[in-house]
């Protein structure tokens, strides 16, 4: 990294985002900022808090309804909170009002916020509304997890098999049928406008005391497997192609090369990836959907794939996937 | 208010923060939310946690630097904490960057944080960063306090005194005089540019367990007698204009009637505000830096004024200050 004095006249773009948390963690000398969430101690207790800042322009389809912009704002935050096998116990919103938002909007907002906090039985406990320029929504969630029991994203070791719930790809199809001006089937818009934080799964995840990493893969599958291996001090990860579990729907509107695309590399589905010892892999079974996609391994982050005619090969994954900050990936994405 | 069907097509400037948050607890059906903290019950502790949004437009006069901006955001929110005698734990920040600041100015922007929460006691945990067309920040304060001991802006009962800690008047004076491009003595300057939350006095008071109301003024002293009356469902307030502690300072650059004018409707100063039983005050003595301002009455908020030949007569006080999305006050204002 560049010395901090030489650097004062670099624009933040030409940093982006990974660098500058790294060098914002610099600053403030607190090597404990780290994954998605800080943490609080209270006694035997982890209170996890997260903010998420979201805006209109970026980070939600002009399609999207009132409703459920306040949802996926409120999905986003709690999504960070079940990686970390945390039970929400309360979220607040800072809410940014061009002063021309018509009330019934805001209402629909507020509903939608309320509804993911529902379901995720949590409430909204406090809040800001100001006026902005743009629409602009920073929510935070709290939760609490007991210390033997919390999730981080470092602990995976070698060998260990790696994991995703549920299943991949749908919040990135919609978005790329939406951008095409095509309607996608009713299960896959959901995975976009609508998405379930895994706040169930993480805490089963949590309560198992075997699973050895995890984190949320808002930002793409691909991204989250680099950012885990960083995590983890240069580890690797070796997947599968055909063990990546996809959404069914996604075949009636893509061909199977796209939808791989999509699962890698399009951000969006809050599932939660995750690295368990081989041998305790069967506690989890019957308790959540999820899927075994490869192994952590010494280093390099690789795919295998296989041929039309059956045959196996290796490519190195590509870190493709959104950060901010830096310049916009080809199609514009958004981001939980 | 409105029902909320027939005024759908309404723009939220039209109702204003005060009616909107109102709003916004309705909908969510949480009465819980209130005062500026939201409250997490963990055993005989309250967490207390409070989100502030600031912009750089109307948030901070154009001649801050990236420090105080920093210092000026985690302030804002440690007032808060600070108001209901809560120990800081932890805060949080949410920062929306245009991607052409120049990264010299985060640096010293985290480090403006850094030093405010470390004379605070407690330090930054996480955050998050984002690409926005303006520079927005997101402040998330977490403390902890005793359940008997927190401070509610509920309580007050007539009679008691009405008290203030520190003095008023001098972030108001000082932005006023950078709008017509004077300087201000370094003292007044600090009161704008780097305010001490009163974190220290707040604690204090939530020790003594006998002050029966609280909250900071940091939307100005009128402004939040206005606000503490409706929390106590329509209590008054006699204040005297004599009283009323204003920085030494003031009187370099300020006649008497604008110092007056200054610390009644100008917002930025981060005292407390408070009440407490007439019997009980001598328990504060030689604690913290605090002055009596007048009392609580049945009803109506009026102050004293005394004419240059020494006759008393009452005025009603008015309820201007800083309201967040309503039509901008005459001079434009910023608040902590």
């Amino acid at each position: 990294m560049d010395s901090m004095d030489s650097s004062g006249a670099m624009q933040v773009f030409e940093l982006g985002e990974r660098a500058i948390v790294e060098r914002i963690r610099e600053i403030l000398g607190n090597s404990e900022i780290g994954d998605d969430c800080g943490l609080i101690r209270i006694g035997n207790e982890i209170l996890v808090v997260t903010s998420d800042m979201l805006h209109r322009k970026t980070d939600f389809p002009p399609q999207m309804s009132g409703y459920q912009i306040g949802w996926m704002s409120a999905a986003a935050s709690l999504s960070d909170i079940a990686a970390m096998g945390a039970t929400p116990v309360g979220i607040l919103f800072a809410i940014g009002l061009p002063v021309e938002t018509e009330v019934g909007f805001l209402d629909e907002m507020i509903r939608g916020i309320s509804a993911c906090a529902d379901q995720a039985s949590t409430k909204v406990i406090g809040g800001d509304v100001d006026s902005h320029d743009e629409l602009t929504i920073v929510g935070t969630a709290l939760g609490c997890v007991n210390q033997e029991k919390i999730l981080y994203r470092k602990g995976a070791r070698e060998n260990d098999f790696l994991c995703v719930t549920g299943s991949l790809g749908g919040a990135g199809a919609a978005l790329s049928l939406l951008k095409d001006g095509r309607r996608s089937p009713v299960e896959i818009s959901r995975k976009l406008f609508e998405p379930v934080p895994r706040v169930r799964e993480g805490r089963i995840l949590a309560e198992s005391r075997v699973v050895s990493s995890a984190m949320d893969i808002s930002d793409g599958l691909a991204a989250s497997l680099y950012e885990l291996s960083r995590a983890n001090e240069g580890i690797g990860f070796r997947i599968y192609a055909e063990k990546i579990p996809t959404d069914p729907e996604l075949s009636q509107i893509l061909n199977p090369e796209e939808i791989l695309e999509t699962s890698l590399y399009e951000g969006g589905d809050l599932e939660l990836l995750f690295t368990i010892p081989r041998e305790e892999i069967k506690t989890l079974h019957g308790e959540i959907e999820f899927t075994v996609i490869g192994e952590v391994t010494k280093r390099g982050i690789i795919i295998v794939k296989t041929t039309p005619d059956g045959r196996r090969y290796v490519e190195p994954l590509s870190e493709r996937g959104y950060e901010h900050l830096k310049e916009r990936p080809p199609r514009k994405n958004y981001q939980g």
